[in-house]
């Protein structure tokens, strides 16, 4: 018997690229303000918007639009042009239809650990977006089950788990959120692998829980079947 | 045994308000407006820039948003304010924190019908608006499940089905859009009870679907259990 009833995947920044277009888009924005402001201080600022308005607008390309606009009017005092807004918009729309590019090792890992274990996509944001991407990225077929959630808590994860009847010391997160796909699910008392992506929002940031009982770290996602077959092996050295 | 596995209600205009918060929204977006262009006009503009919009921005209120904004741009060819923009942004934060207001009957109807059959709540949009609009209503515990779709369609329906393990005969939804809630559950072989509300999104329009087999009208959701009743009536007296 193996040691994981499920394992799930986050998908932004885990799976394919995602951070690299908020950037993209975040460096045009600066550039529209760039005669009103510095990039430090336009960053800070379109970072407040954001967390000032997270409990509003949730996660997602379209929040942040909206968190770009009304930055954009504040810091210059209303004085925005309507060509600068389109600009803005334009970006957003460019976001939610790029393609999908994933990041490196990712398609042969996922196949392989289809054919071993019960595999789930676990990703917050907009609904519509993440599904797109999903049906995109051509690796749907290899998840049995997707779940697209509005925020990623211990209590979230908890009851996605009891809703799909797994104990949490069966199942297993890999992503590259310490705050949202790390921290919650060792919580539960879950396993988790952490595999950092080189850009991180900093509303993501947090501690690093080394030493943590079911805390794993890989340098990327190619080394995830080498990981579980370690731990199959030394679950089958102690039984 | 009963006719139905499961009743699933829409949300939106069905079990609360949703359409008098976006018709007051466009009421504030047209007098914006006002000195550039007629109602008329501004409210064609809007509809085509939210149907361009759709397939990449979906459903919900932050799309809404961002096409009044686009609009507003376009309508006075970039000489809204910074002011206008703040406003609209304005009123897209107040439609999310709005007030759950129930529809007539509707406390009453949700909770006497969980005792006789397994509820279900299906609705399309935001999912971080829809879950707090959930939360907010006081009626999640009478949902058996709660379903959060990015499109309502033959497809995503049939999928939905198959997932709960429901045969269509035995399913009803109840809703007020005929395009989302009816048309497409009775292309499954389900049964659908139309509750026609007094606002509809242009979008939603559509024939009523008189004399298909399965297709039921009620003027308002608090006849539901009299036609649920007279239905499995007229089962027993079949059988």
């Amino acid at each position: 018997m193996s040691r994981f009833d499920a394992i799930a995947f986050d998908a932004d920044d885990t799976l394919w690229h995602n951070e690299r277009f908020y950037a993209r888009a975040q460096e045009r924005f600066r550039a529209l303000l760039a005669h009103y402001h510095s990039p430090d201080w336009i960053d800070q600022r379109l970072y407040q918007t954001e967390m000032r308005n997270l409990p509003h607008f949730g996660y997602g390309i379209k929040a942040f639009a909206l968190s770009m606009i009304e930055t954009a009017v504040e810091l210059t005092e209303g004085r925005i042009s309507g060509a600068d807004i389109q600009t803005i918009i334009d970006a957003a729309r460019e976001m939610l239809d790029a393609e999908v590019e994933l990041l490196e090792g990712v398609a042969a890992t996922v196949a392989g650990l289809a054919g071993a274990y019960p595999l789930m996509l676990i990703t917050k944001g907009d609904l519509r977006d993440q599904e797109t991407k999903i049906a995109r990225s051509g690796l749907a077929p290899y998840f049995r089950h997707v779940e697209i959630v509005s925020d990623k808590s211990t209590a979230s994860y908890g009851a996605l788990l009891q809703r799909h009847g797994i104990a949490p010391e069966r199942f297993l997160m890999v992503g590259n959120s310490l705050r949202s796909d790390i921290l919650p699910v060792l919580a539960l008392g879950a396993s988790a692998v952490y595999v950092p992506f080189e850009l991180t929002w900093a509303h993501e940031a947090a501690e690093r829980p080394l030493g943590r009982p079911g805390y794993y770290e890989l340098a990327h996602l190619g080394l995830l079947p080498g990981l579980l077959a370690t731990l199959e092996q030394a679950d089958l050295q102690a039984s």
